[in-house]
């Protein structure tokens, strides 16, 4: 697979004590790469999640719902090349087993081990691999490798995903790392986004999980790359503690605002990371929506906008054309008028009041279009709220990729 | 524009008593045919119709919302070439000029006259050149000719779209015939679907309305070709009465079920030919749902996999990608347990209970999805629910049609 035009080299990531990685490579698929990770995390790591909104999800989100709850992290286990998904009862005692075996070697619950799997669909996860995947990754625990690690996760990801961030924390320096894989296919089944960050700061579960639902929800869940939504998407959060700050308990508490600030850094960073490895993405497209009733409205006109498909092969094609993004807002179903709308590219505004605005020069919005990083903002004229979200163009590359193969 | 591979041949159209057509060509662009329609309604013509949700809409399909609870139809002008769509006053002041002249010409009220219109947005539909177009065709209005009408209401549609049938109301026979244009696109712009229905039974107004909003809820309503909204779709229905049946006035009347089935049939029939007019396609997709909690929840789930690029493009490909629905299931936020999930590609029964059946033979899924008439079906298992809906393949050519120019 090509690397994409929008790839980001791999950053310095900062270490994160209290975390231990080790990679394996078992035959889920004709790959002689690691495929198998296993993070083991210090006693009293507090974890948040976010699972996918899927109704048909896999047993391993099944799982992360029902552990999450428990607030608490010893190990975590990924495998690549087999999603485990839609595989009733087989899959199901795949994953415990899994888990269960991870517990045993790390002599914790395994209440306190979570998975994630990512790859072809259907196929039950292979038991005896999967305990043997764990086995070979064990033994190979050592100072954590993140970059092995984003490797080891992916799928057909075309170039490997991670941030890096740090924050002052009740006078303690704490660090966070994430990394992420997604959104390429497997062939022949459908993306998975899974991402992972790691911290050392101490916090409590309950306020670790607000400041993930948080920073997810203008970030992960502000980005699209063709609407589809993955059975298997999943974001784990897990704080150590061993940076040695008195563990966070509310918002109000010292340092609890600049860590919300560098999580949903990193958040952000990996999401958009996500959409510059989208399928057949030649463009990175930013869509602001300002003016609307409230956040909520907006964000669903920019998400309207983001998934048009008119709108994304307007951009493949460096091509000016506001008439969709008027289409785009009047099929979003939010309260908007036509005649208080107004349109720009870049920075340019394009139509304005409900027309195209006077003596409207479209050669500086055909050279920000030329460009492989574009934004586009409506604003609606109705209110305060304000939305962000990201996506990329729809190219050939997205039809090669998921339709000139049978599988 | 190469005609569809699943183009369809125009049908032999039955005479509708009360219609006269005319239709002419103005320069709106550089075409030589007839891009003009103007449509004379005997007095007594009944109305219904059907606008694009979208809250930003053309002044034609304002123009048509205001004028609809009259009830009653004279004259109906088309344009093909602008749509007018977000043109500001400009382009208001332009629809009720036209009007304006239908009328006058007509000799009847302005509210009685509809308009509709098709084409580049964001330019005003030139006033002396819309009236020029009314003058022109009313000097050759005729006897229908349906056939010149559809070709005239056309934009980049790759072949005229028309259907007819007849129903036997108080005794007396009646004709129905429809047209349509769309999905093709008229670069750099959006698609419109504009869809005109012609009868001569009589009925009352508010049940003629009634039947086409229950026609179009199952039909046009349940089409999509990439999930985009035109800012123009419109669909009217006239019934001039000259059959000379007792007008209809409520569903126990003898005939009314009748017509209201014929009328569902010829939408059913103009909204499958959008389908097989879609941008690229290749394969007509029939998404069947049943077993959901209602009728309405099955209609979104059946839209979740139709709009699915993944789905649609797994269909281009040949692809018995059944996760993929899995996935489209999933996400369509209604009720469901994938352990109750069902789904089959023609008559084959893929997967069932929460995963791939025993034994599964791709072979006579391969063979079905080589045809290019795909069907899909999915059961919930929760309920009775069911729905139906149509949609193409997701191509390289609706790619090459909608980003490959600059406009």
């Amino acid at each position: 697979m090509q690397r994409s035009p929008l790839a980001l080299p791999f950053p310095a990531l900062l270490p994160i004590a209290g975390v231990r990685i080790g990679t394996a490579s078992v035959p889920y698929k004709a790959w002689t790469r690691d495929c198998v990770t296993l993070v083991e995390f210090a006693p009293g790591t507090a974890v948040a999640g976010v699972t996918t909104r899927s109704l048909c999800p896999s047993p391993e989100v099944e799982l992360c719902r029902a552990k999450l709850p428990g607030g608490h992290a010893r190990g975590l286990i990924v495998n690549a090349g087999n999603s485990n998904a839609f595989t009733g009862a087989a899959g199901m005692a795949a994953a415990r087993a899994q888990a269960a075996r991870v517990a045993e070697r790390l002599d914790c619950s395994a209440d306190a081990v979570f998975s994630a799997s990512t790859g072809v669909i259907g196929v039950p996860l292979p038991i005896d691999l999967a305990v043997e995947g764990v086995d070979k990754a064990h033994a190979r625990l050592g100072e954590a490798d993140f970059l092995a690690a984003t490797n080891a996760i992916g799928t057909t990801d075309t170039f490997p995903k991670a941030a890096t961030a740090s924050a002052i924390v009740g006078g303690k320096r704490v660090s966070i790392n994430g990394i992420v894989k997604g959104s390429g296919m497997i062939a022949p089944d459908m993306a998975t986004m899974l991402g992972f960050i790691f911290t050392d700061a101490a916090i409590a579960p309950a306020l670790w999980q607000a400041m993930l639902n948080d920073a997810v929800a203008s970030t992960f869940n502000a980005i699209t790359v063709d609407s589809d939504t993955s059975t298997s998407d999943t974001v784990l959060a897990f704080a150590t503690g061993a940076a040695g700050n008195t563990a966070l308990a509310t918002m109000d508490d010292a340092g609890a605002e600049a860590l919300a600030a560098a999580l949903t850094d990193i958040c952000r960073h990996l999401a958009i990371l996500v959409v510059r490895d989208g399928e057949g993405a030649h463009k990175l497209i930013e869509v602001t929506v300002t003016g609307a009733v409230d956040d909520a409205s907006a964000k669903r006109v920019a998400l309207s906008i983001a998934n048009s498909p008119l709108v994304k092969t307007a951009i493949a094609g460096g091509d000016a054309n506001w008439g969709r993004i008027v289409m785009a807002v009047g099929k979003a179903g939010e309260p908007a008028d036509r005649d208080r709308l107004s349109i720009r590219f870049g920075n340019t505004l394009v139509a304005a009041q409900g027309a195209v605005v006077p003596g409207y020069d479209e050669a500086p919005v055909a050279a920000h279009l030329a460009g492989d990083e574009v934004s586009i903002a409506a604003d609606l004229g109705m209110g305060t709220g304000r939305a962000r979200v990201w996506t990329c163009d729809l190219t050939h590359g997205y039809i090669s990729i998921n339709a000139d193969y049978r599988s």
